[in-house]
């Protein structure tokens, strides 16, 4: 394997750690009780707003922003801002995620709602909101023009307008007894590969691609994310026990209406009947994993894994990616797709 | 009094209405779970998100930008996107503020979080903030140069910071027994002051004002929104009980730290023992009023109102408001300041 993406993900991750930390005004509020709840999501504070520096994440977006633009042919320090506008979206959403999914922990530290309370910690993913803008508006201080970054703006709340729709679906279905696979699938669309599908495109934008090599770009991070969240999905009952260090078969466990999971309800009255009574434990676990076999779930699954896995791949080979941020982006891509946790 | 604010009125709002609209995407969405909620809350739709017409408020900052636009020389029609915004902006606070404060019912009908709950709530108000600045982006189609919108949405993203700590201020205050009258000046800056700030701003910007006079709007907007939030202090103690149709010192009975509370609170022992105790009802609220008019609370607060009121009309004078709807800004200034309900 080549060691571009390490040498690339070294060299960009700092950078746009820093801008974010500009932002998010560190230096000059650290310690304000309003901007130190944000720190201490992002990791740089701990629960008494001291200096800290905890694990903030994989910085998937602004990375696969940045290798886009670069793999496009741009500069990629034009389109720091822009990555760092994705990373700080991707949190607000977070913060207010933990509230609606009752959260308890992330990234092994209490979430916002756990210690300041469900109030400030929606008033804190609004703030945060409102600094992915700011941070987006900063491109205009790296020459790009302003067309570019209105609509690159216009492209962020689009995104977020997706985002909350594949929530809003995502809840909804919590109280449903019938989801179908497409719906599943538009919400997957909005929740997981919207964001995922503009960081790519940000960074084609930023390089100033052509519209259809732009396109080409949010197509492949749609896919990419789809694939990603179908994987996750399987990883949820198949996921190898060793390598994830918890029980398998998680999401069978919370009843979580997942791809395999709605698949098997829509073809085996026993797994219906199965999850509408009140069996749990070992027994309902093995039950129910045995019969999304026998139905072939999992195969299902993995059909569209790899349908929207080979699309990603073809949409990023026909952007001709370049040099070795074209590489580095080839092996993000296949690490994300083939990863086992 | 002149009808220029009437008659403006009449032509601006329903200009503002229908961007609104096609912003919420009413027509296509109508019915439609997610965007519902949201026109839900706009009074354009019911519970059951069957077509409704109700109140939606005075639009009060759409029509401090339009008229300021106008007043300023500008054509006010480009200025629509951005009354759009504001108000937009406005209400997505409102969603947040309702779950915030738990309150069950806003302009006489169940807030969101009451009917949908809290979490779908939460997440309707990210998207209203998302289409806000979609709305703002509109701009570019009215012929707005692009540096101008881009600004346009920093300056609104910066002013959603300052809401948002004045919104963290206002909640912290709740559990603490001390608050300053500075501190207190400052949460209103923030919660109050900050977007009608904007409003006035945000029109002399598109009318192409010079910096100066874009700063003398935003002033006159602040100092406006200052004046308008002492008044609101006042009337929610010494509020004339006939014209509000409901008891007066509302703001007593919920023991809420306004300007004039919290000056008595410095400056009288007795009323500190007072709130400290479990006394309610009419004879607290009666004690509470008569100890708070003899440390001067009332003449205290009235002379903060009068000083943000005057500072107010001594800059929108500076900006030399021209025509019929330099007339009628003239106008809805006077009747902001002066209401008594």
């Amino acid at each position: 394997m080549s060691q571009h993406l390490n040498t690339l993900a070294e060299r960009m991750i700092p950078v746009v750690e820093h801008e974010m930390r500009e932002v998010l005004a560190l230096e000059q509020k650290r310690g304000d009780p309003f901007f130190g709840m944000m720190h201490y999501h992002m990791g740089w504070a701990d629960a008494e707003l001291l200096p800290a520096n905890v694990n903030g994440g994989k910085r998937v977006r602004p990375l696969l922003c940045l290798l886009a633009c670069a793999a496009a042919g741009g500069d990629w320090v034009q389109a720091v801002p822009a990555a760092a506008a994705l990373e700080l979206l991707h949190n607000f959403t977070l913060i207010h995620d933990d509230i609606q999914d009752a959260s308890p922990t992330r990234r092994g530290r209490p979430t916002l709602w756990q210690l300041w309370g469900a109030n400030q910690a929606i008033n804190s993913g609004d703030a945060m909101f409102a600094l992915a803008h700011i941070a987006m508006s900063r491109l205009l201080d790296r020459d790009v023009p302003a067309p570019i970054v209105v609509r690159s703006l216009r492209r962020l709340d689009e995104t977020c307008l997706d985002l909350t729709r594949g929530q809003h679906a995502d809840m909804d279905f919590e109280n449903r007894t019938e989801v179908s696979v497409e719906e599943y699938l538009a919400m997957i669309d909005g929740k997981t590969a919207a964001l995922l599908s503009l960081s790519a495109e940000l960074g084609a934008r930023v390089a100033r691609c052509d519209a259809d090599i732009v396109s080409r770009f949010a197509s492949f991070g749609r896919e990419l994310g789809l694939a990603f969240q179908v994987r996750d999905d399987i990883l949820g009952i198949w996921g190898d026990e060793a390598i994830i260090g918890k029980s398998a078969a998680t999401d069978i466990v919370t009843r979580k209406k997942s791809l395999p999971i709605l698949y098997g309800l829509s073809r085996s009255a026993q797994l219906r009947q199965l999850y509408q009574g009140d069996e749990d434990g070992t027994a309902f676990v093995t039950k129910a994993v045995d019969l999304l076999e026998d139905v072939g779930a999992r195969s299902f699954a993995e059909s569209y894994e790899q349908r929207y896995a080979s699309s990603a791949i073809g949409h990023l080979e026909a952007t001709q990616p370049q040099g070795n941020a074209g590489e580095a982006l080839t092996e993000l891509t296949h690490s994300l797709l083939n990863r086992r946790v």
